[in-house]
């Protein structure tokens, strides 16, 4: 048992690993003098934020006006919004941009309009850009459309044309970690396309790119003024199965009560379902997963240079309902683990596990409330 | 815009349809005198469980201790815990049993010896079958061990078996209504055959089944002693797919603000992401999608006999990031609807979107706190 007494479907988290996570990043953004404004909607958490301060951080990324206002709330004064502006939250938006350096994203007119006439204070604009990836933001290919609107942008004296932002959502997709470190470099390609372009029409912008796999696997982050990663504070399955980090780069894991055996079908069933790990999936030999099982043991190998935890081949969650997660186990194992006992997992999407679950224990046992639990 | 303001994804529920669909299933248990013990993980909500009551209701179902927990503090006094039992939360199983008529599930000697020597206050102890879709249980072909475990439930005075409990989760893999007919009936005769089996043994114990698929479409529930259905408060997409309620029964739908808008593709992006919908998803046409898009009038139509809502022909949420959709709309539609708009969706599985969202409003504009709010 471990000192703190896990009933229920627990996220732990190694405090060390994510201090070093983060300090990787922050040193390397340094070094290449680029601006480090890390995503937020991973860890979601005041506490972890304040690591992220230990290195010098000053700016942050977050996906909703309510998480804008949590991480106000919690002292950070230089806050970008990276998601569509949604019009419907004018009054917060509002309270936030009299408060702190607000950043919102628009990629139409309308939106430009509509912050023109309801805003009663500055913000920075990011024009969003799909790069690519066709979730949101006008096409990079379609520079003239940019231009219009950063016009647009500039007739409000409150909205100042502060950049074009993307985010390559389509490096997930990729197989090789040289085809991310390709997708990367194709990417902030084409934002410097339209950068050269729009500064060639007088509007001089900054360009926001940059993604866990992108900012983790490339040396170099190119001609870019922030990047904007969020995961590589945690790692998940999704990243270890696309080698972007170790698996002693992981820094959370899902302890989930055993609640039935089944040695015939090597299966276990764990408390822990849906309403927990969320359903994103990860591609393992072909077969989509939950997570991936390992074996971890309280107190050992914790210090930084050892690895915490350890896979076990075969050890997948394959499927999930609300509460239930049946999880595949080799033999050795299955014969082995007792119900009541605690199965760890990594999770195959650790920002949608944070977010279900609103709250972690670190290893050494203190609880850290997220943004859910205010 | 509705009378309530809504500023971000929120589940609107009809009272009047979830009233309706209470009636019916209230109605068609109490006609076969059998026990009706709705599953409450649906709605998860004291207020819409009161609405329960007012049909004669008095023993529920729960999927979880806390879900346990919060309804025994809200005046509900038979509960069982249809989750397999989760050792580590004996304190909190303690708690319930001296307070209310708990019941719990085993379905292993490890579980039953440890509520022997644990417990403090007697259970109601039902035996969990599987009765052929291999999630958790004893598998309903092998009575030998249903009724080994039997035999240890009975060796201690606290623990009474109460009965033999299955849930028949491959109904949900039915191709039609009368394949749903037939799987009910497979699966109450398979727990009949053991409950015939173990009453020549010498226990005599009650029969619990019961999904929303099965208690919707048939008529007659058979040789069963309760029902358990859930879902059916609200459906969702998934029950809408499988034939198994009409458009106008779904009492639940997502308003989401649209924050982009994309012609060219016939798509638009809402606020309104995994952590909004969860991940679960509904075949249409032979895609995966998350939702279905429908048309909805404030205060229009919602008189019971009239549909409240109609579908959008071709509009399904196709993508969903952690807090983006993105939706395929039909031509007219896409060239209608303003950034800044609500966009309607039946979720997929509603379950696991209440459990998200935490709280739904009305369509009178009454927000109601789900057990995540408390």
């Amino acid at each position: 048992m471990p000192s703190i007494d896990i009933t229920q479907p627990t996220l732990l988290v190694n405090f060390e690993r994510v201090k070093r996570n983060i300090l990787r990043m922050a040193v390397k953004s340094r070094q290449q003098g680029i601006r480090f404004r890390p995503h937020f909607k991973t860890h979601q958490s005041a506490i972890i934020g304040d690591s992220f301060r230990e290195q010098g951080v000053t700016a942050i990324t977050v996906s909703s006006v309510n998480m804008a206002l949590y991480f106000s709330r919690h002292g950070w004064d230089d806050i970008t919004i990276a998601f569509p502006t949604n019009l419907r939250q004018i009054s917060a938006i509002n309270e936030l941009a009299k408060k702190i350096h607000l950043g919102v994203l628009v990629e139409n007119k309308d939106t430009v309009e509509f912050l023109g006439s309801h805003l009663i204070a500055p913000v920075d604009v990011w024009i969003e850009i799909d790069e690519g990836s066709h979730r949101s933001g006008i096409r990079w290919d379609q520079p003239d459309q940019v231009l219009s609107l950063a016009k647009e942008i500039r007739k409000s004296s409150l909205l100042r044309a502060r950049g074009i932002l993307t985010h390559a959502g389509r490096i997930y997709c990729a197989g090789s970690t040289s085809e991310i470190d390709y997708i990367y470099h194709e990417s902030v390609g084409r934002m410097n396309s339209l950068r050269r372009f729009l500064s060639g029409m007088g509007f001089e912008l900054e360009v926001s790119v940059g993604d866990t796999p992108g900012c983790t696997i490339c040396t170099e982050f190119g001609p870019v003024d922030e990047i904007r990663p969020g995961n590589f504070v945690f790692y998940d399955a999704v990243q270890l199965a696309l080698g972007v980090c170790k698996l002693d780069d992981i820094a959370a894991i899902l302890a989930c009560p055993i609640v039935a055996r089944y040695p015939q079908r090597n299966e276990v069933v764990i408390y822990g379902g849906a309403v927990h790990f969320s359903k994103d999936t990860v591609n393992i030999d072909g077969q989509a997963c939950y997570g991936l099982v390992v074996s971890y043991q309280e107190g050992e190998q914790e210090a930084v240079g050892h690895d915490w935890i350890s896979l076990i081949p075969g050890g997948t969650v394959n499927r999930l309902t609300q509460e239930h997660g049946v999880v595949s186990l080799p033999d050795e194992m299955i014969n082995q683990v007792k119900v009541g006992e605690l199965l760890y997992v990594i999770p195959a999407h650790v920002c949608l596990t944070v977010s279900a679950l609103g709250r972690y224990v670190t290893t050494n046992g203190q609880i850290i409330p997220t943004l859910n639990m205010e």
